[in-house]
């Protein structure tokens, strides 16, 4: 979360940045079937940090996150995108903060602003491995390729922001039962299809949407009880698994 | 942004409050074939706007954002999500928040910590219209359902909040592209599939995979070139839309 901020600005004390806030960028590669992040370290200490910094007053947060993609990867146009704010208080540890700022020979006041509570925008890039020139700054010894499967331990919750990006990318391979909540337990296709259409603003067509959500498998038919008139009325389905943000959109694929 | 807020808290200027941080909600009902959201109007002003709040000292964001939630709506158990950290400077705007104190009757100092540059965390949430109990709080004149498709104009970028969110949700109804940067511009099935299960870290059934690809409608296959073995070569695949944040997810349905 520190790289991308000087020694100097350090010890200017946050004057010129908005307080309590920090980016942190997951940098996605895929090589020989192996998906791989940069990881930097930090002088004179053991250790391990995602790539991030700190936002400028005057600067917008995503430009922000964009620079220190650019400055350790040296590209730019690459895919970025934003996927959870960690705001958690027990987050809040300001030894590694302190190691680091002394290990840079700053001994920072008891009140030193990166001592303070922080919460961090994170994000998630995708490049070419094979185009990346990973770069490290003033602060850092390296700035290395890593094995997402082995990992060093991270510094502060560092491994969760890697795990929580892991987990974006994974559900965004599908995810097509978030809208459980909006529906009674039960409802049919047309149901179904009517609330897609409302969202997308947008006809579909009736064949292709049943034939695309029953390929998904991600819906079960409910038994029909016996009434008088039931040859007439249309299924009812429910969702298989309800919707959650670790939602397991594995399954349909095994 | 401010109605989970007292008076009393406004003009104990920010104190007990993280600097600079908001939350915002898009609370999401579906009804009559209509999205629906619940919007807010502050008393003595005629600004509509999202439910929201701000986070204390030793709170977890997220738990203030539920804590909004559980007020506006008096339900628990709701599926909420995280979607977008607002960080533009040029969101920054103190006449609408000024004219909401001076309404209560606080007459805000210059550097009143209102009036300041904050950042919001855009939340979603989605919930059973039907059980939902809109609820004002002492800031606010009316808590409604609006219909989406015509909404009042919203305060602030409330308006790019609501936006992004729907943006999201229709996303979210089908996201398969945004691997395309992680791979050349075009690859094999084989290539493919190989992404795939490294990120899930789970072995894909090959012919379910393929079949499952090529009903998305997302890939087209590259003509190939005449070539001595030609014949024995895989197919190469691109992607029919490059990826984007506003990815078009609903090509496949027409």
């Amino acid at each position: 979360m520190m790289n991308s901020v000087t020694p100097a600005e350090i010890q200017a004390n946050g004057v010129g940045f908005l307080p309590g806030l920090a980016t942190d960028l997951v940098i996605f590669g895929f090589h020989q079937n192996q998906l791989k992040i940069l990881l930097l370290t930090y002088q004179n200490t053991s250790l391990f940090a995602l790539p991030g910094g700190f936002v400028r007053e005057g600067e917008n947060v995503n430009d922000a996150a964009r620079r220190t993609l650019t400055q350790r990867t040296s590209l730019r146009d690459i895919y970025l995108e934003q996927f959870y704010l960690f705001g958690d208080q027990n987050r809040h540890d300001p030894a590694p903060l302190r190691a680091i700022m002394v290990g840079k020979g700053i001994q920072p006041t008891e009140d030193h602003w990166l001592l303070r509570r922080f919460v961090t925008v994170g994000y998630y890039a995708l490049v070419d491995f094979t185009q990346a020139v990973p770069t490290p700054d003033p602060l850092s010894d390296s700035c290395e390729w890593y094995d997402l499967a082995c990992l060093p331990p991270l510094m502060l919750d560092h491994q969760l922001i890697v795990q929580k990006a892991l987990e974006t990318l994974r559900a965004r391979l599908d995810f097509n039962q978030w809208v459980a909540p909006l529906l009674p337990p039960t409802f049919t296709m047309s149901d179904l299809q009517n609330l897609y259409e409302t969202i997308l603003d947008q006809k579909l067509h009736r064949s292709a949407f049943q034939r695309k959500m029953l390929s998904l498998a991600i819906l079960e038919r409910v038994e029909k009880k016996y009434s008088g008139g039931a040859h007439k009325a249309p299924y009812l389905y429910r969702f298989i698994n309800s919707p959650a943000v670790s939602a397991q959109p594995i399954q349909e694929w095994s």
